[in-house]
């Protein structure tokens, strides 16, 4: 594992070219960004031109991990050891200044290069645990494990987070002096990730944590 | 401009493999999808590779449109004509099912199929304007336009909506019949866009409509 401590890419590919200062290439960042995902996009190329496809992801250590039916297209290009780019993006505001040419976005998104491993049987369970404890953190002791045939029909992936960038900007919007007295509208209009009321199908043991806390969260419906 | 009024794919390429039935590729559910979107992800490949980089996005009619600085190795790349795939999700929820293994996600994706081109320079500020009231109707008007300057250094892009797929999960678990009376919690916990408050970083004439709406929708921030 190439562990990077100073803010340098770890590779020319995975430089970030424009508004490079936004660029960060550190471990920590590129966790926090990849911790906030449920989903990420998987981009590969076969013999029909270049796909890129949205999946689950979650990371362990110094992995990302994904997972799928045997039978998927990406997971068997990716079992090849085809070169991949996994993207996550999270968009945190729109930047309104004063300038049309200056309306930006804040977000913060990790391109992650490199191939997938398949992850041996003897760790499939334990990693897909991981899976539902980060959607629902305790669930994986109350759900049904899966059955041996469940786990058989399963191909769970990962790759290091070896070749990685993450680009983040933040903060209001950046006119030139010359139009700083504009009578125009300037800042952000920040966006979140709302949680809604949970929709129950069945609660036969009562509300678990992760469903009250994620209904204490919850936002109304029809905001 | 290809019409596809029946469910079926337009290419192979671009035909859902798995959970078929989630697939539609009619126009006003691609629109749908894409008009939720501020943010896409583009998979193309050079020497280097693949590479999946999230952009702005926005659709006028059947195309989908992307822009940036002329010196963007994404848009430098995309002008050649390369084949490129664009992908939008928006994630709606958590589906938690009784079994871990039948755990899912609500989602509505869209992945676009093509090569872009550039839009001429004669449509270029019409299409920024299209953007701008994308993120804030109206401000198009508001906003100092772009200069000549600042639009000659600015390359704007947009891909046909023709090969395309849009796949979407909505409900709540499916849990196979001998899981049905485990007790274990199942439903679904939804996912929305929350608005937050407005960040103001000047107000000179006071507070635009869409700022105001946007406040009206905003979500106390600690939520």
């Amino acid at each position: 594992m190439t562990t990077n401590h100073a803010n340098t890419p770890p590779t020319d590919r995975a430089r970030v070219r424009r508004i490079a200062h936004r660029a960060h290439y550190d471990r920590a960042t590129l966790h926090a960004i990849l911790d906030d995902a449920y989903v990420c996009h998987v981009a590969f190329g076969d013999e029909h031109g270049v796909h890129c496809i949205p999946t689950a992801c979650w990371r362990e250590g110094d992995h990302l991990y994904i997972h799928g039916s045997n039978g998927s297209r990406m997971l068997k290009l990716a079992a090849t050891g085809a070169q991949i780019c996994v993207t996550i993006t999270h968009l945190d505001g729109l930047v309104l200044a004063r300038s049309a040419f200056h309306h930006s976005m804040n977000y913060r998104s990790a391109v992650i290069y490199g191939r997938f491993e398949v992850v041996a049987d003897a760790h499939k369970a334990a990693s897909l645990d991981a899976l539902v404890e980060r959607i629902a953190p305790g669930r994986s002791r109350e759900a049904r494990p899966g059955s041996a045939k469940e786990l058989a029909a399963t191909t769970v992936m990962r790759i290091a987070l070896d070749e990685a960038a993450t680009k983040i900007r933040t903060g209001g919007p950046v006119d030139d002096d010359e139009d700083l007295a504009l009578p125009v509208w300037a800042g952000v209009l920040p966006i979140g990730v709302a949680r809604l009321e949970p929709v129950v199908a069945a609660a036969p043991s009562g509300t678990p944590d992760y469903v009250r806390q994620w209904r204490h969260d919850a936002q109304p419906v029809d905001a």
